[in-house]
């Protein structure tokens, strides 16, 4: 018997037939005996309707009434789910984020997780009920005032649930198999990993794989709660995430650790370009105090090397196309203080990731992706690499064939309809 | 500057455009001076849909689950409000039934307010905010469970939260503009009250009255809360319920007390005769044990006088149609056990209800009321009357023709579009 938190997103409890059908696993999961803890998002579009609906009453709607407005969208499937379990004859209860004891930060929108006082869902289970829980949302400590997670909270709610009850895992359900060596919808080819650590998974997410947000990963490494990702439309198993590395002769691993784990991707990033920097001390510092002051996080730097004769460089970044425009405005206010020549701006780009734990031991893994690259005739703007991961900027419409072009180079293809063990030759 | 309450139902606040016109009369009141609580319903027809949302999941749904789901049409309704307070540069804060402190038992779907810990709202008054507070819902004391009022359990919000913070007034704003002498869709002429007692008011509700609920009142009344309905829609005064008697020549009074406040009327009953009672002691209590037994409220009851030669009675009751059948059942379960004959349900009945704290002290309302009724040609089935109200049951479909009759035999009607003063003649 296991102790087991469920997490379904909203296309998982998109209408009432959805919620049945969830509903029906959770009994069942329930009937084999194991003790059972969901955490759910909203039903299908319901935050994205409420956020127009907000939008019709003012451009800028205080934060805080945000949240108590979204946090409606998990009141309503929460306790859908459990008039759906109880209708099974399995009883269930369901619970608030205060309810549950997610205690937060007052970042209204955007709020941390700093405690979750699980009493009132450890009673549930002793009580023999499974217990739905509100993914998205908590309540602050002292003033009550209730709190957002912001986009995909879910998945870290479900997290930190899991690890306040001590869950032996912690099941993340969504609309694909698992995790993937690359992006099916781009390469067709790609695996589904039986496994990834959480240093992979965590570069994974933060270069544009969407099946596990960033803050999920990092809540469930700190904790060692282990995720296993799995659609909600099949039974089968998905991947699992852990910060166990496959140990020699273990089902579904190869005889030696995997090189590589997959192949990331992100089209959501633009690139800033400073030119004519004045190459003395303490400009670099001015520019990338000058973006953080404007609340931008940036990804990577490139600085050309500056040209002698002119004293003058050039210093490239990466960042969200979203907060471009907060960041050359903040950039362009400092122009005459700094003394650069001008901004350049360019959204058409695209990052390409390539992840794996096993790099750190391996040599030539960036030599051999930027083979890949020039073979395919792609030309790289912009170079970053970290022990498990390398990452490199192309042209936007040049994604999608580096990604295919790499993630055969990397022999993550699979035979047809056959799962092919990868890495492990030493490459 | 006063401290005022104001209730606005899900009518007023049905769409965006619904929501920004409500608070601009919000904002209006508080840049008047006036600190203001707002209480407010669900938008439009959200808690129907959730109903039926509930109803495609399950045929019986769990009521804790019921209340959690149907409090999430609130909690979107009051954020938007105090988003289109807050876009008109009015600080405003929405607060949950929890929040506001609205302390109810736990009977779910129709739960009791037993306190209101108003500390949030008077900390959000003495900020200069405008607290916006959801209606229709509370929070049980010792487990934190979410709550609802049953239907129209807003307006019991309003009055409650009033009382609490010992506000002024507690308006009360609804689609119409005001109490009225009966309902101006059956009776054209029927006129605006300008005040009337609780006591009325009351009898008014019981008898089938929309305007207000029966609870509502009673609520005021024990906290001495002057309620003031009126139209959402129009700037006009509407009607003053208090615990005053009219004094003389105060504006808007006749010199004398008026007899008649109104004329109500209610087809939601149904009348269920026991047929063949034996008329001995202790048979009536068994039957209304009964009844009482199976959950419903009874309102009327006649018993004929017993034919000599039988021993036999027939005993007759008006109940809420909805129970009809759980009444009906319970009965027959134990027509063997009390001996009666036959059981005969009859849901094509309506009532009638002359409604005046002035009748008391006037004789012969009953028989002028009874005299319009055969003037009219309708038939009276069962009559009751208290200190201020006479009740009859009449046909179904011959109820709108004696109100109308009633409603001009007690002079109620207006002359054409000027408000007549009506009463005070020794009727």
């Amino acid at each position: 018997m296991a102790l087991i938190v469920q997490k379904y997103g909203g296309s998982s409890v998109a209408d009432a037939t959805a919620i049945k059908r969830v509903a029906k696993r959770i009994a069942e999961a329930r009937r084999a005996g194991d003790d059972v803890v969901v955490v759910v998002s909203a039903m299908g579009d319901t935050t994205d309707e409420l956020i127009d609906l907000a939008n019709e009453i003012s451009p800028l709607p205080p934060s805080r009434e945000m949240d108590i407005l979204l946090t409606a969208g998990e009141r309503i499937s929460m306790s859908l789910l459990a008039m759906a379990i109880a209708n099974l004859g399995v009883e269930a209860q369901s619970f608030t984020g205060q309810q549950a004891g997610v205690i937060t930060d007052d970042a209204h929108g955007r709020a941390r997780i700093i405690d979750v006082k699980a009493s009132r869902i450890r009673q549930a289970l002793d009580a023999g009920a499974v217990a739905i829980v509100a993914g998205f949302q908590g309540v602050t400590e002292h003033t009550n005032d209730v709190t957002t997670l912001g986009r995909g909270g879910s998945d870290t709610t479900a997290v930190a649930i899991a690890a306040a009850v001590g869950a032996d895992v912690c099941e993340i359900y969504t609309d694909v198999d698992g995790v993937f060596t690359a992006d099916p919808r781009i390469v067709p080819s790609a695996r589904k990993l039986e496994r990834i650590t959480y240093e992979e998974m965590l570069d994974m997410a933060a270069s544009g794989a969407k099946v596990l947000m960033l803050r999920c990963v990092e809540y469930a490494r700190r904790n060692k709660v282990v995720i296993h990702v799995r659609s909600s439309f099949t039974g089968h198993t998905g991947t699992l995430v852990t910060d166990e590395t496959p140990q020699q002769g273990q089902e579904g691993t190869s005889m030696e650790q995997p090189i590589i784990s997959g192949v990331a991707h992100d089209r959501s990033e633009a690139k800033v370009t400073v030119v004519g920097v004045p190459d003395v001390p303490g400009t670099a510092a001015q520019i990338f105090e000058t973006v953080a002051g404007a609340g931008v996080n940036i990804d990577m730097i490139v600085q050309n090397v500056s040209v002698a004769a002119t004293g003058l460089t050039d210093i490239s970044f990466t960042l969200p196309a979203t907060d471009g425009a907060r960041a050359t405005a903040a950039l362009g206010a400092v122009q005459d203080v700094i003394g650069f020549a001008s901004l350049q701006y360019d959204d058409a780009i695209g990052k390409l990731s390539l992840v794996g734990a096993g790099m750190k031991s391996h040599p030539g893994v960036s030599a051999k992706l930027f083979g890949a690259l020039r073979d395919a005739g792609i030309n790289i703007e912009m170079i970053s690499t970290s022990e498990i991961r390398v990452s490199v900027v192309t042209r936007a419409d040049q994604l999608d064939d580096a990604v295919r072009a790499v993630h055969t180079a990397f022999d993550l293809d699979s035979a047809d309809g056959e799962a092919v063990v990868y890495g492990g030759t030493g490459r």
